[in-house]
């Protein structure tokens, strides 16, 4: 079923009201007619089943899905790569369940990325989100610089810093060697060239755990989606187990 | 240090035979001198670490390296995606440690690419074999129907075969709940729309067992990178717990 995201504050008495542009796009591109039904998910987790009107949208129900969402936010702080990369990275994570994606100013990049990127970003976030049926819709932060960012986490929180064939214990060993719990996950992928000693010290000041994603070399826009493939498999797993 | 990739028959008597290619990528695009070393992998396993030459290149000796090679080949069978992705899957998959990439013909993919498509994957694999320090490039296998695929494997091997959001056991939980051994690894993924029954069945026949990688949606290109994300760290993690 085609499935649209609105904002929560469009839902009032049932009715949904759709701006101009997710009106056009429901009637003239998917060509729905009245009373043909979609989806309607509000990216906070909600989502509605819903019939199309002249120039709105009738709630029928709540849809009643299996949630695909994890108990726990999974925020992924991720240095900026070189490149128009980022798109792919953004698309890729959110089918994988991420909530929070934080563009990172490390000490090895200093890409301040244009206002439109950002806007870019968020707008593949959306789609993807749509197309692989989430009810969350990941947010993406505006770049920052990694101090500000480990100063303005989630906490308590588990921490992890990913670091390129480092004599680290493996990301997936130290998942599964932590008793279960639903604290927030947090994901930090260095840039091209790894992060800087400092970097590092200020993420073990930060209570982050220096872990492995195994003895060979990813890009930068490999690992943050190896990482949250691990992350993923590690929770659907233990819950498998359970 | 540079590194390319030679052929196992260039190396004759502490010599490499370079292609004229080859010496003009040292010497003229990288820029090396006389007497300035590099290194170059045969594909197979060998690192030679060599100087330049004249006309070719004089092994120094052989490279020993950490090897970042897995024990066991992993072999991926995947249906072929739409759309030119199937580069960005080649590159991730090879940095991942793939040994071989078999695409496949599939009810639900009629695609047939052309030779050229094959070569620039082989070319793709050597290139990303080269940065990533592999010691092994992946071999490229032509595209094939599913039948021919599943007739020719090795065999013994552990075979899965990755189902959409099926009711199946994740493939982290059934990789880690069986005893660890140096059998190939071949995970086999579908297309958009997923397999067909009859490929499924076809697959059983095989030996494959059947693995769920979650419970959200992933496009055929995002499957294969979470696929293997989750087989090389299940292996990197018991050998880190040994």
């Amino acid at each position: 079923m085609q499935r649209i995201t609105i904002t929560p504050s469009q839902v009032h008495d049932n009715q949904i009201a759709l701006t101009t542009e997710q009106h056009h796009y429901l009637t003239h591109v998917i060509r729905l007619r009245t009373d043909d039904e979609f989806e309607a998910i509000d990216g906070t987790g909600a989502c509605y089943l819903a019939a199309i009107t002249a120039t709105g949208a009738q709630v029928i129900r709540i849809a009643i899905a299996i949630s695909p969402e994890f108990f726990q936010p999974i925020v992924l702080i991720c240095a900026l790569p070189k490149g128009n990369n980022f798109d792919d990275l953004v698309r890729a994570c959110t089918e994988l369940g991420v909530t929070t994606i934080i563009p990172a100013i490390s000490d090895r990049t200093l890409l301040n990325p244009s206002p439109q990127k950002l806007q870019r970003w968020r707008k593949i976030a959306q789609e993807a989100a749509e197309q692989s049926e989430r009810l969350v819709v990941p947010t993406i932060e505006e770049p920052q610089a990694l101090k500000t960012i480990f100063g303005g986490l989630i906490d308590p929180a588990a921490k992890y810093l990913c670091e390129a064939r480092g004599e680290h214990p493996h990301l997936l060993t130290i998942l599964q060697s932590t008793e279960a719990t639903d604290l927030p996950i947090i994901i930090a992928i260095g840039p091209e060239g790894g992060w800087t000693d400092g970097e590092i010290e200020l993420a073990i000041e930060h209570d982050f755990q220096l872990v492995s994603l195994g003895a060979r070399i990813l890009r930068t826009i490999t690992a943050p989606i190896v990482a949250l493939s691990i992350v993923c498999a590690a929770i659907d797993s233990a819950r498998n187990i359970d």
